[in-house]
């Protein structure tokens, strides 16, 4: 009855408690074998470790957290993000991740020109994607919630990354990462996740707390919110999609501050009861 | 040089420091002679007192805020609401303005059916149409910003109200409020507005700040934050719409502090400078 053989956990769920190999170890004693990787912790450890890590653990590397960030109006540094984002494909690609997470950046400082950050990140990611081709690696492109899109994502809705896709006319190097938390109030959900069959290569959950205090940080374990998870995952399984369903949480007032088998433990039963609806 | 002709100050604005004779009496002393009157500001004095103190002023009233709240799942709840709408409407008849804002109501507690909530808040909605067709009162739209989706508005979007408009099939008594705020990180946004030409029946300008600490009230001056509101400004206007530019600020921690008149002095320079463009 309990299969958690589709269930990953992205690191970012106990980001202030493990690194990256004791997260590894910790999500595998725990039975879980797909981890989602943040670039940060394993910069702290070197590919090498990461891999062998990952070989003792059995652990699959469902996604790698994050590449992008395309929209500086400064030529520098929006080559020096280009740049970043290769490295973060070749890492990807050592990694065997099925993706890298592919964030757009918002408004770059003293800006208000949206359309235009929006133009930038699209070139920047036609400039990077025969770079994931060559290197094997999916790039995910993630819708994120309008919220925040000032500072994070002026990718911001579904509708958005099929547009994106449509006009970039890629390969399998191209992908969408679809994340209940950023599209849970989309009034045309069902029909973009339709218009996006076939290119769904991640399936990211957790939930929208009725009371959110922060912007970024704040999210839920899943059921303690209003998402109705079970529905979204449907509806995105009916498109074809038949991967991991990686629970992501930010939580700096909660989940970051507890027990971290405390929260794999609460995550797993979570994931029966509200993601895949188990009684 | 200095034209305030079409600035209307929304008493939200100054929510905690003026009553309505006070708001009316202060914003005409500053020489902007309409406003957005708060229902609970209203009830305070009344609806004759009101009338009063906005002819003894020359105010003329732009919108009556809010009616609507239409996603209850409990039958006595969603007609009390209906019944508060049409009380509402009254109001709005009385006063003279030029529309209600109609706000859609969140999901209801203890559901997560957000598709439901929508239906409801519809056809509560193709309801209350007639009775705001015989008042002369155009109940105006507006999509809220998809983060209070869960608590305050389950209409999300300008296409989901474009969507609606087209569905409910409506006279004159049926239109379209949009504030920079909830709309200015819609990729579709300028689509959108053209779709909605002719239903745009008010316009509201505040600002996004880039350091946003919660969710519903912590708006910005216009010209404090990242939104590109001439440009707005502009498309809204270019689908012919010419009517007053209205500042609705919703901020607990600083302008709902400050000295009231500051407040207006300030709204007035930030209005010929951020939303007219005026050097």
């Amino acid at each position: 009855m309990s299969d958690f053989s589709k269930l990953a956990i992205n690191q970012f769920t106990t980001l202030h408690q493990w690194s990256l190999p004791q997260a590894i170890e910790g999500y595998a004693r725990h039975g879980v074998h797909a981890i989602g990787i943040v670039r940060d912790k394993l910069h702290e450890v070197g590919v090498a470790a990461a891999r062998q890590s990952l070989r003792d653990h059995q652990m699959k590397v469902t996604s790698h957290c994050v590449g992008g960030l395309l929209t500086d109006s400064d030529p520098q540094r929006f080559q020096a993000n280009l740049q970043d984002t290769r490295r973060a494909i070749d890492e990807a690609a050592e990694l065997g991740a099925e993706c890298l997470v592919f964030v757009a950046g918002g408004l770059p400082e003293g800006s208000k020109d949206l359309p235009a950050a929006r133009v930038r990140c699209l070139e920047g990611l036609a400039d990077v994607l025969p770079y994931a081709a060559q290197a094997g690696v999916t790039l995910a492109l993630e819708p994120l919630h309008p919220m925040i899109c000032a500072f994070r994502s002026c990718l911001s809705t579904l509708s958005q990354a099929n547009d994106w896709i449509e006009e970039l006319d890629a390969g399998p190097e191209l992908g969408i990462v679809v994340d209940v938390y950023h599209v849970w109030w989309d009034p045309n959900l069902e029909h973009e996740l339709q218009r996006a069959a076939g290119r769904i290569v991640s399936f990211h959950v957790c939930d929208w707390l009725m009371n959110t205090t922060d912007l970024r940080l704040d999210r839920g374990m899943m059921g303690d919110g209003v998402i109705d998870i079970g529905r979204i995952r449907r509806l995105v399984e009916a498109t074809g999609y038949a991967g991991y369903r990686e629970v992501e949480i930010f939580s700096e007032r909660n989940w970051w501050q507890r027990d971290p088998d405390e929260v794999v433990s609460i995550t797993k039963a979570r994931y029966l009861s509200d993601v895949l609806g188990q009684p």
